[in-house]
């Protein structure tokens, strides 16, 4: 005896990324803005004057990856409850990808879900958190390992606020601009050789809209990470062992992932998917924002077993992006430990 | 500047609740039974019997809603990291509801979210949490305030389960088989006025059967509790603030909601939806199975004043549901204060 349970969503997920100058913001409920110390020093003026709701509270958790974790989610928690938020209220998360994916996942699971916005205020998440959901918290075990699926009602991006942006983080950003661009849209690659996005305000708008757009076109053909949305892990395979070999405290992740996208692209010629001259204009673009692609392995055995201590590599097997020439990208289980060993010798000490 | 992220749950929410003696479920992943002493002790050989995995752990949580915690949640999540779970890997709820709300919370959470059945063991569970996604946990402000939808793959009810549950736990269950068909089918009503489901194991398949089947349809209709989902709550705007008196002792949940059908059934008569003799008819059913249904209020004004802390009470209104007749339901907000107390004063003490 069997019964079917039909199910649809019966809401619509759908949102619309706000890409200019902050604008007034009008809400009929509860407001919480999630923020941190730094973030509110230099910009929640500016938020606080845009922000129109029922009650507006703040609620500042410390700065840093190391603070994203279940206490700082219980206090966000406890926070809206000694308010009485329920159902119908709302979180806004204002800040970089810590504050991003903790306010998602507070949003997530407060009394089975509420709605949240995003105002990102780092170029790395303008571009990369604030499409695809993803919400979550660190344990001991590991990064991002407790979390949920969590859409935003809403992104506003106001790339004004990068200028306060220390240069690094900026850079930091444009590698997974230019991660975008070599994987999946070849001439956006072209238009990022053309411009400089430090100095021309319509250009670092035109990037971003253009980055989130061809995260959007593959998130919105595999919202849960199953195929195509892998393509974005392009340098992070590379890219993780190497903040793990240093610590996570030597480079930010998008510097990890910038020499992580040289080494993927070193691999693509030995497989014979890029040229000399493909890795170049690569590598040419990447340094014009500062990037320094040199690395020094150690030891190239213990490199290469680090990648099976990756959450990623189910059943054993490494899955590495690799582009295919600009604009492509492969997304292979089956590369040869040779290869990727002749790459990796390249880098030896 | 704009982008818009159009989103589409791109798998497929569905599944199948299966009435029946348990037989074989296999599975090509690693698989966490998670459940408490006392179902253990009772059911998990029969379970381990039909089960058959990659690799299979028992994860035994106390028994109780007072361990439906953060620190029992993140207990389960260590052991599944410790035993190297990933997000192919497979939940199993083999209990009550306590078990199911916090195994598909542990679910909806792990590395984002991952796979659970239900094995529900209580005829409450069978009939209520099994359909619906509602998963969570307590925490010192109330009930079910951290949690998120996460709908199991699959529900496996096997009422020969039910021989070894308490009398007054399966009079509970009976309880809210009955509010379903009061509120939603008065055949059903009529089916259930002919049978008894302790002694027939045949009527009593066909009452969960038929019990899931309206919960689905509804649930269907309204899977994020918005509109006439809110009908299932019949029995227990009273209710709660009766166990709440009580202090969650003195009554079983299914108990507190048949008082609370019984005081709303008298409600409806206040507002003619309803004939004495309909609700004699209800108040019949349900002491057939052993329900008492008296209960002394001590004090009319602050058993009212508690209806405001529930926390589906927003702004301030008070949501009513009422029969009309049997087999329909009215979703009220405006019932005259006068009125519920005019209910209130015939429990007086």
């Amino acid at each position: 005896m069997t019964v079917d349970i039909p199910l649809k969503q019966e809401y619509d997920n759908s949102y619309t990324i706000t890409i200019d100058a902050l604008k007034t913001l009008h809400f009929d409920t509860k407001v919480a803005v999630i923020t941190n110390p730094k973030v509110a020093g230099l910009h929640l003026k500016k938020l606080l004057e845009c922000l129109q709701a029922m009650e507006v509270i703040i609620i500042t958790v410390p700065d840093g990856e190391q603070y994203k974790n279940q206490e700082t989610l219980s206090s966000i928690h406890e926070r809206l409850f000694d308010h009485k938020f329920d159902r119908k209220s709302l979180l806004i998360a204002f800040g970089g990808g810590v504050i991003g994916d903790m306010t998602g996942f507070a949003a997530a699971t407060f009394q089975r879900g509420i709605d949240f916005i995003q105002i990102p205020t780092t170029l790395l998440s303008q571009v990369d958190a604030s499409v695809g959901g993803k919400t979550g918290i660190n344990n001991r075990y590991g990064k991002n390992l407790v979390g949920a699926f969590h859409q935003p009602k809403a992104v506003y991006i106001d790339p004004s606020m990068l200028k306060t942006l220390p240069k690094r983080e900026f850079a930091a950003g444009v590698a997974e601009i230019i991660k975008m661009a070599v994987t999946f849209d070849g001439e956006f690659f072209e238009y990022l050789q053309r411009v400089d996005l430090r100095n021309d305000e319509e250009a670092l708008k035109e990037a971003i809209r253009r980055a989130v757009s061809i995260k959007a076109g593959v998130v919105a053909q595999d919202e849960k990470e199953k195929g195509l949305r892998a393509a974005f892990n392009y340098g992070h395979t590379f890219g993780h062992v190497i903040e793990n070999e240093t610590g996570y405290s030597t480079y930010l992740h998008g510097e990890a992932v910038a020499i992580g996208m040289e080494m993927a692209n070193l691999l693509a010629i030995e497989l014979d998917l890029m040229s000399e001259e493909e890795a170049d204009s690569v590598r040419t673009l990447l340094e014009k924002y500062g990037h320094n692609l040199e690395y020094a392995i150690e030891d190239i055995d213990a490199f290469y077993e680090a990648f099976f201590l990756d959450k990623k590599s189910a059943n054993n097997t490494i899955t590495f992006i690799v582009p295919e020439h600009i604009g492509g990208v492969q997304i292979r289980n089956d590369i040869e430990e040779s290869n990727v060993k002749k790459v990796l010798q390249r880098f030896a000490r």
